[in-house]
């Protein structure tokens, strides 16, 4: 394992404290329990809080700021926090209409955010992100929630920021959740500090397809031919799963894994899009880059959420935060 | 070699494509010779054109827009662009009141460059991008230009789009590039496509010290040891070169060389942020990320500019491009 860090143990909380002293402006880090919270609180806002395990970054700590996330939970590298994380950061960021959680579909993550949310006195809304439809949608522990995460994280941010109550961000949420559809392919595994070697390995000529953001193997491992073979089954399954139809409007995100350049990435872009024209599918916004990692594996995702006028004006909505800004 | 591309020819061409579709609100792309551009020129302002081989994404394209560059010249991956594109970019840009050259120092970026210049009708000036101090000051071809280039891009850019003219924004990248220091370390090589193989080879438990941003080797290959001893090496050398003393106020700049995850360069960031602490030297402004990388290489560079109120006021002024966007 080679990896710039000092020890396993300390890895997490180092980070954590450069990611706060990087973004001063934006965010506070709260030791003891660990979350991340904006600067800025805002009385009578609905609150948002996601987490998840670390190694994910950007996703969450990246989208805490104005217009975004209030709050992250961040577990150890590929672990769930824990119920007192998601109490700890609920009670500081609460500004009296309500917390939402946007959790992503892990059992761990469910419950310990079930958890916190029976033990809190405030009102607690919760949403499952489940927009990985590698797995079928009828799998027994339901699909994952990978990329998309993103794309809701922005959306009800927008929204709480504008004065949307509870159930509104809750019914938002679930909307670009249903909205959303997102699937990966991976060219490596990555490896995770405490484990010390690749979690799966892989041929020279070989691509993982449908595979998840924790370094577990994906629905078939295939022959590597191009790029473009790859995107076309990707965007195969998202068309599928989301009935796209010529003339409807679409974010088109493209995500890296943690070790694919910019460069592969936007030609992986162009390729989906050709791929989207022909439907007669119009792409209206668009993300590239490095959101939701994967440590350092090699490969990307592709996620489409399916837009309206109202959609477009929560992407567009000033966003402020490590990872995404615009407008402020 | 294993890539998310289609072919060594094309990857360029289609990379470039889906970048400027993606970033369609920022630039646009010149087929014939190649250029990526502002989309917004703005009369009367000096404009700010630089380049370099591809493989360093987001340098230069994700640079270009409002407070930064008003054109990039992409060559083939760690190839010098030609003069022909050079020179096509500075007459599509060019706003009547002269043109900058932002040139990294290689032999072919500075030649070619050189003879853009001395063809074009309108002003024209030039500075040389140097800050990369793993090589001595006196080397035979000078010293490279590595991620400062980012911050001179930035502060000068920010400078024309205030009405700075042309000698004005050329004394100013000259400045910021002489209060700026970069060194690097990679924990693998790169690969090139049309090589298809990592350019050195490295064992496990090895550091490659002082590495360009070309897959070259650095000046030292020593053993792993830690974050801490790899950062504080890359700080000490930067350190002395700056001469940097008790509360002089600094940008510090962790670039991530492509490959390596999010959580360690906030790591690297803590450990130089504490060892300038230690010196009583204070981080006024920071940067993390991959922004001028070097294909799928692990490792990173720090980078420390020393500023003072100009300097800082220059930096924070509005930009509003791919890579970098704040207070638009």
């Amino acid at each position: 394992m080679k990896k710039l860090i000092d020890s396993v143990d300390t890895l997490l909380e180092t980070s954590l404290q450069g990611f706060t002293k990087a973004h001063a402006d934006i965010v506070q880090l709260n030791q003891q329990p660990h979350f991340i919270y904006r600067k800025q609180a805002k009385a009578g806002k609905v609150a948002i809080i996601s987490g998840g395990g670390s190694g994910h970054e950007p996703l969450h700590s990246g989208f805490v700021g104005y217009g975004m996330l209030d709050a992250a939970c961040p577990g150890q590298i590929f672990t769930s926090p824990t119920p007192d994380q998601m109490m700890a950061a609920a009670e500081a960021v609460d500004g009296g209409a309500g917390v939402l959680f946007i959790v992503k579909n892990y059992a761990g993550d469910v419950m310990n955010f079930e958890m916190a949310a029976e033990f809190l006195a405030m009102p607690t809304a919760s949403v499952l992100i489940n927009d990985d439809v590698s797995l079928p949608k009828d799998h027994s522990i339901g699909r994952r929630g990978v990329a998309g995460t993103t794309i809701v994280e922005k959306m009800v941010g927008a929204a709480a920021e504008q004065g949307a109550d509870l159930a509104a961000c809750k019914a938002l949420a679930e909307r670009v959740n249903a909205a959303t559809a997102s699937m990966g392919a991976a060219l490596t595994s990555c490896t995770v500090p405490a484990l010390g070697h690749p979690t799966f390995s892989i041929a020279d000529d070989e691509v993982e397809m449908g595979v998840g953001i924790h370094g577990e193997r994906g629905r078939e491992t295939v022959k590597l031919t191009s790029a473009t073979d790859v995107v076309e089954q990707l965007a195969g399954h998202i068309q599928q799963e989301l009935n796209l139809q010529a003339g409807q409007r679409v974010l088109l995100h493209v995500n890296g894994f943690g070790a694919t350049p910019l460069l592969e990435l936007h030609l992986v872009y162009e390729v989906a899009w050709q791929y989207l024209q022909k439907l007669g599918v119009v792409v209206e916004r668009s993300l590239v880059g490095n959101y939701t990692t994967s440590l350092d594996m090699a490969g990307c995702s592709l996620t489409v959420t399916v837009l309206d006028d109202a959609l477009i004006s929560l992407w567009d909505a000033p966003v402020n935060t490590a990872a995404l800004r615009w407008g402020c």
